[in-house]
């Protein structure tokens, strides 16, 4: 991995990071869904497809998101890959783009394309938190986490960094994350490890409720560990398959941590749904309601804009006088009404928390789902009217 | 009408507003469809249903919503109608109840229904703008709206008040709003009428996507002009429905008008769409986008976020390179990139009105819809984190 400055926005800022795959990689992503999607995404998603997951580097800009570009969007950021692809020796369709930052502004392809030279002459071994910290943008700080599978008295490393902070609510795909592990695995079984990952992890996550136009999310396995994972060995694969899971979800939930103007970690559970689009109807009416988001924010245990949000959430034939609702522990309301024991400071002390879980009991069937969120605070308002000025 | 302090929540405010209708009024009404919904929705959905819209008195008190209150909630709001009933010597069931205010306490039921007395001895005529008063909360002014039908030398008049700032966003309701006319109109056109009316005007607003437990809107005919309104009379069945279409679309904008914490009053008209639900995905999507309303509340002319907004908004094979923008008639975006003409002064200037347009062409087909919202400022986290403190 390398980070270096190439001026795309701001001077002497690392802005550009670079990931060197090795030879016999095997590499999958999942993307953003959003229609407006940026430049780089489409074609890091076209470079996937034609090498068949042979990619040999990421190349990463922020400062610029390179989307609402139209035609000369893609032409620039086909430029910047051509002139790694040529420094580098390497097939073009071999570099993924993948750029964040301003919408709508014309990428600087030639400050990128000239710093091509620089990124792969500083790459280094574990420079994991150095790139971690090259993709941020308005993060206030760097996200990264670490794994590792054992097997056998052999060891397989799976770590990952993320950025993001704001425009988050990643529809089948997150907020730039790299993802890689040491592990041998198929081109297939990757691609389905991730988008399982990514659906119980990015995928059930909301900072704002706007998803972004440049979302991706990729993992690569190098096979450097010698270990191969696949289904015939279903203990190492399941080991394998957790691990990964849980690193993906820790990534995502750094990024609510660090959630614009947020000062609290908020985890809606719903449990007892009679399936998971209902459950995750009413998370998400809870996770963006804006006045439970304003009441997190002062610390208000405001039940009454909870139940507000799950009775507005949709769910055909919503029985609410079978509805509990917990503040962590604490049970507020008991079959749609106020709990008999409830008294206002039990609620105020566990919203004083930073850490809450709201757990609502719909008591309709069996599926839980977990969602994860922030408060909404003036210092939200005041960066997202200000940034871009 | 009338208006007389109760001290459901604060003394010395008025609190408790009454209208009587004429004897042989008609009566329909359109409530929220909240699972949640308050006790008082349900009781007067009740009588209504019950006494085939031959309603004589409309309750209404602020300071509490007699929401989440469970079976006491329904008792409490009965007992405020018997109150009432039994003074004034009408059935139990000609009493509509509603209620605005804090969620999940209980209903202060004896205090309303001791005031009973002192409502009916203080009504008179034409206390419109009293009434208007008496059903505020956090809105910082009254909103009535008055029209006028002439028809063959004589004339019919349309009056209605409303009330929100708030946790708005009607679903086939809207926050309260009471509206009469001296027409004589049959039951279920006059339900008909207000449903159509409503679908295009409460149901096309949002502050802050969050619908309500408690709204109500019902529109009386009392007869009292000595002209009946019906299809038989298609001109004037016309100019009826027209004017009132239009009032209460009024009534629904002063709501976005007095939006908490606002400073901007937005129309968000969608065209070109192949129909209505594609038309709406879009125009929530972006009325509802946090980063769009904080743009706005920083008149920032961001056209990245309106484009991101578009593009998650659901609508299936949408493709980005018809799409254009419009700030009121600056275009800014032309065929999903951005118009060669277009220079920041030219959005900046109009972001800078009160008044804004965001205008998006989808040139997929001939359907047209629009919403109206307002900006999200830190205004609104201070009212909602501070509210119900």
């Amino acid at each position: 991995m390398a980070a270096v400055s190439a001026g795309v926005r701001y001077q002497n800022r690392l802005d550009l990071v670079l990931f060197e795959l090795a030879p016999g990689s095997r590499t999958a992503g999942v993307f953003t869904r959003n229609a407006f999607c940026a430049a780089p995404v489409v074609l890091a998603r076209q470079h996937l497809a034609t090498n068949g997951g042979d990619a040999r580097y990421l190349l990463i800009n922020t400062g610029n998101a390179n989307a609402g570009t139209g035609e000369q969007g893609m032409t620039d950021a086909l430029h910047c890959c051509q002139a790694l692809a040529d420094t580098a020796g390497v097939e073009l369709a071999q570099v993924l783009p993948f750029s964040t930052g301003v919408i709508g502004e014309r990428l600087p392809a030639e400050k990128i394309a000239a710093a091509a030279p620089a990124a792969l002459a500083a790459l280094q071994d574990d420079q994991w938190l150095v790139a971690a910290k090259g993709i941020m943008t308005t993060d206030t700080r760097p996200k990264a986490v670490s794994a590792i599978v054992t097997h056998n008295g052999q060891y397989i490393t799976i770590t990952g960094i993320t950025k993001g902070a704001g425009m988050i609510k990643p529809n089948m795909a997150t907020m730039l994350a790299f993802v890689s592990t040491d592990a041998e695995i198929e081109q297939n079984l990757l691609q389905s490890l991730l988008m399982s990952a990514v659906e119980q992890s990015f995928n059930r996550i909301t900072v704002d409720g706007d998803t972004s136009t440049n979302d991706c999310c990729v993992l690569s396995a190098t096979g450097k560990s010698g270990i191969k994972v696949d289904k015939s060995d279903a203990g190492l694969f399941d080991a394998f398959s957790r691990a990964l899971h849980e690193l993906v979800l820790d990534l995502a939930k750094l990024i609510i941590r660090d959630a614009e103007g947020a000062r609290k970690f908020v985890t809606v559970d719903v449990r007892g749904g009679a399936n998971t689009k209902e459950c995750l109807q009413v998370a998400y009416a809870i996770a963006e309601s804006p006045l439970v988001k304003t009441a997190l924010s002062a610390s208000d245990p405001n039940w009454g804009r909870i139940l507000a949000a799950v009775g507005r959430a949709g769910v055909p034939d919503l029985d609410v006088t079978r509805i509990d609702l917990y503040l962590d522990d604490v049970c507020i309301v008991k079959k749609g009404g106020l709990a008999p024991d409830y008294r206002e400071a039990m609620g105020q002390a566990v919203m004083n928390q930073e850490d809450i879980c709201l757990r609502v009991e719909l008591a309709r069937g069996e599926v839980n789902e977990q969602v994860w969120t922030a408060d909404l605070s003036e210092e939200y308002v005041r960066i997202n009217a200000s940034y871009r000025s």
